[in-house]
């Protein structure tokens, strides 16, 4: 699949020095740190947040003023939110922007007024069946002020009057988005996405922005054979940001993931990418069906996170989306109980693991051509075969070799024979080595 | 898949003035002023038949020849039945052609004897397991006479001797059938052929006679893209009959269904074509799959009615059968049950109703460009898109015009688009025309 | 498929002038009389096996002489076995090779000499599940001596020491195989090969023998349209060894089964072929679809038979294995448990069946041109319909007549009509000739 590999046929090693375990455990830390700061898909919050990613790994961060194009989008004011809350009329303060961050509609425009209980009610938003969470909501592109509130709160507002106070500007300033490129022997890349916008909410998106961290400390102290490219951006428009400036780079990128939603207790879910014959899809429902636990594949559809974008048909890009509990089908989804309790270490590392597997699979898949193939080589003779015959059982590792050295006939990689095999990657790849180096095989890509 | 679609695009207008209730109406009125005729492959009841069917649309009608060769067959004598009875010894009518047309087998040749029990059992049809129904038999092209009767007649059938009469003649006489072009913007044409040759039986095929009759009433009234051909014939020779007059209109033909057995109470079921990437299965597949009820898809073979003629290997047209219950499949087929009772307006205006839906798709199935295709354009700032995000669900409107966003990239017509997006092809037609007036996407076909 | 057949159409005639049953009769009685033998992948056992096929069919024998390279094996030195026991310390015999073939490891080096217990329980072989049967186990590839005893056997040996005695040779001389070619009008041929280096093992693979041996009777006494090759040789390196001497016949192999474990009651098992568009798979779906019983197809593994070694990426022949109860998946499989009262002539018979299904559909596979192809044909003046229509019932031989004249278009083989109408290829088959004999068809491969 690659056109720039090296013949020299070298394995990389990603498997990381910790345990997915610790990875875990430092993905869940960083969510911590992450989880107080009021992001949006402007402003501080977010420059915040990529400053404290920028102190685990190397992020090159890139700035678009305001009012620049980037394609069809326009780049948006920077929104500032300094305080905001709704008081009775005799000041006491009923919803304070200190107490959450999720209280303001994210966008809204400054306002200090007493309004009737029946103009407040047309700003608020909460949620009656579960009338103790804040729901989250943006009005990115409409100019509008609002707060977002328990139903409980809500119901107490009985009064005929408030007052409603938002202290926040509209100004010109930036979009920003961080990247990682990491260069491995050949230019085919990797790409993983995901999407900083998000204030305090723990599985989407924080869950992805600690697991992109942890995957390229991960792939920062590894020798490639491919390359990975990590960028950390604003939703929708950020996507479409990085597009527009990185046009020349959509040739190399041969797979891709945006990842989100992935800390939850949720099985694995794999979003397939546009079109059905892509590399990605191939890797990852590889991945996924030697693992041990159930998992779930979703058709693509143009709703969801930035796969949409990538997958639009002028770019095209072969780019899935392997998460957790997809956006929307759990309760949680975009309100205040998408907390630190709902995401977990244990959850965070066996995303990152699946995660690992899917790289691991993109950087070594290679072809190898089967120097005796008439007739099985006689394995034996070369201390690859057990040795006495007629068991009932026979090793994996042997039925590995066997699947590797029908399949190896230069039509097939390492990917497509663990497919056919049904056996996982891993395994295929240590019966090709071992085959290899007893000089039964030569690399062919 | 159209080559000859005008570059403006503009959609046909199908739904019809009334609703297809109304049309479900009429065309069970026409079944009851044709029920009474007894029709066969030729003679006075079919010529009867195609009159009264042009007193609604403006057929065109065809007479060919006792003995015109039509490809392998040769066009048979005209029949005409006048009277027909078997008599007991003292005169009693037992049996008599004035009370059903299916007493007598068709194509009877003339007769006038008193014959034994035993030879005139030889020449009588009935059936045991529903002994008061009559059977329908034909006899086109062997030389023989015969009576159906109920079973409950024929048990009383026990004296020594009966008379049998019957008043027909064989003739040099015409095959007769009428057609009606519609013409559309392009020379594309869907072909829509019903058999009229059945005697006194409603579901095969006065059903198929009325739906086809109504159908080219809409049709007639509507602004075209495209031209539609509708044939009443007799089945067998009388599709062979039109194929062989009409072999130049071949190429023209993208689409066609045979339409019969449509106005009983099951589901809706299509019988697919010959070659599995035909553009009526995907048409007609659609549409059953985002309507309401259940339906039945069963495959091609070469027995049932015209399509079998059509689907020959030299014509090799793609032509299917949408239909309620299969031939064969009901027991009161091709019986005396299959009478007024045994179909129902509601079911003829359901049955109309898919086949307006067919149309419309294949009046409208267009391919269209995406001509900001780097990302999804901001339909917000067009009005296309609801105004404050993070809501749960996404409405089926706005979902649409991503579909046909992300898959417009003139790969793919309105039709493909509806079938990957499972939504019905209506609402991707209107996604697409909102886009189209925004200026987001451009005519291709 | 076909590039060499004859134009001048005939079919074969391979139904036996013997039934099956008298065929599943003689299959079991050959296996009878090969039953006692001590068989290996050398040796006399080996020969004496062919000798005794020979009585039955005229097969050419080819011996290879040890050290030959055969591809990337060697031909081993040929192994003798005279006798073997063990002994306690007074001199009674506890295991003796007389009493079965499996009591010796095959390949056993000679010894003698006395053992401590511990020593002699390295070189013993049992099956504590099945405390009453003795494994079959061997050791081609490294040099050791052992016995296979039943596990009462083993429980029994308490003392210190034991005298171990096998009187073996490891000496200079052949591998021996057994060949047939049926020649018929065209090259292209079907292989059929068995392995006969298992000893007194009746379903594996004394079943494979005797069937191959039945079915090259049938055949030998045919008029074939194809050619036939049945291979008798050990497995592995038998198999190695006949496509060493043989490369210049890849080409002509169209089709081929390797047949073993065909002689139990359990249902017959196909297992596909490497490659998914290969003929011998289309032809055993087939006829496995049209015949009564239940049955399993299994997905090709590079582990189980000789198919293994023919489906390598070097030859990339289309041979899969036609059984009954796969190897592994019985308790019997490889112990003395697999003897006389496990096959059955009426297993034997049902694969036969099977297998000669299998070869009529190779033989008589071939391409007709439908003559009138615009419509059907009036076959009702040729005599080939039924007279009086209507009837709810149409005769199979009817339906298969209207397949093939649909499907008559150049395209389709019979055996793809037979695929697609899901009827028997012989009544495909037969339907084809009415209607080459009325002239409606011509032969076109």
């Amino acid at each position: 699949m690659s056109s720039s590999r090296t013949s020299n046929f070298q394995w990389s090693e990603l498997v990381p020095e910790q345990s997915c375990a610790t990875y875990g455990d430092a993905a869940y830390e960083l969510i911590e740190n992450l989880y107080p700061l009021c992001r949006s898909i402007t402003g501080e919050g977010v420059r915040k947040t990529l400053d404290i990613i920028s102190s685990e790994i190397e992020l090159e961060i890139t700035h678009i003023p305001t009012g620049t194009k980037v394609f069809d989008w326009t780049i948006p004011k920077e929104w500032k939110i300094r305080s905001a809350y709704i008081e009775d009329m005799s000041g006491n303060r009923l919803v304070d922007f200190k107490d959450s961050n999720l209280h303001v509609v994210s966008y809204s425009l400054p306002v200090d007024k007493v309004v009737t209980r029946d103009e407040l009610d047309k700003h608020l938003h909460s949620i009656p069946e579960h009338p103790d969470w804040i729901p989250y909501r943006t009005s990115y592109y409409n100019e509008t002020w609002g707060f977002c509130v328990t139903h409980k709160q809500r119901q107490l507002l009985t009064d005929n009057e408030y007052r409603v106070f938002i202290d926040s500007d509209l100004i010109e300033g930036h979009l920003t988005y961080g990247e990682l490129y990491i260069k491995g022997k050949s230019s085919d890349e990797f790409l993983i996405f995901t999407h900083i916008c998000h204030p305090s909410l723990c599985n989407d998106n924080l869950s992805g922005i600690a697991i992109a961290t942890q995957l390229a400390k991960v792939l920062s102290k590894s020798d490639l054979n491919h390359s990975y490219r990590f960028v950390f951006a604003p939703a929708t428009i950020g996507s479409v940001s990085w597009m527009s400036q990185n046009t020349q780079l959509f040739d190399n990128i041969k797979a891709g993931l945006v990842v989100a939603v992935a800390g939850d207790s949720g099985n694995l879910t794999y979003k397939l990418c546009r079109n059905d014959d892509s590399y990605t899809d191939k890797i990852v429902k590889n991945i996924l069906a030697t693992r041990e636990d159930d998992y779930n594949i979703i058709e693509f559809s143009p709703y969801g996170y930035d796969e949409r974008q990538f997958s639009s048909p002028g770019p095209n890009l072969p780019i899935g989306s392997l998460m957790r509990t997809p956006n929307g089908c759990y309760p949680e989804y975009h309100t205040s109980a998408d907390n630190l309790n709902f995401v977990k270490p244990e959850y965070l590392a066996d995303t990152i693991s699946a995660y690992l597997d899917a790289i691991n699979v993109f950087d070594n898949d290679t072809k190898f051509n089967n120097l005796e193939p008439f007739g099985e080589p006689q394995l034996g003779k070369r201390g690859l075969y057990r040795k006495t015959g007629g068991l009932q059982d026979i090793e994996k590792s042997i039925l590995a070799k066997l699947w590797v050295l029908n399949l190896s006939d230069t039509y097939n990689s390492l990917l497509d024979i663990s497919i056919r095999a049904n056996m996982d990657f891993r395994l295929i790849q240590a019966a090709a080595e071992e085959l290899y180096f007893a000089g039964l095989l030569e690399n062919t890509t």
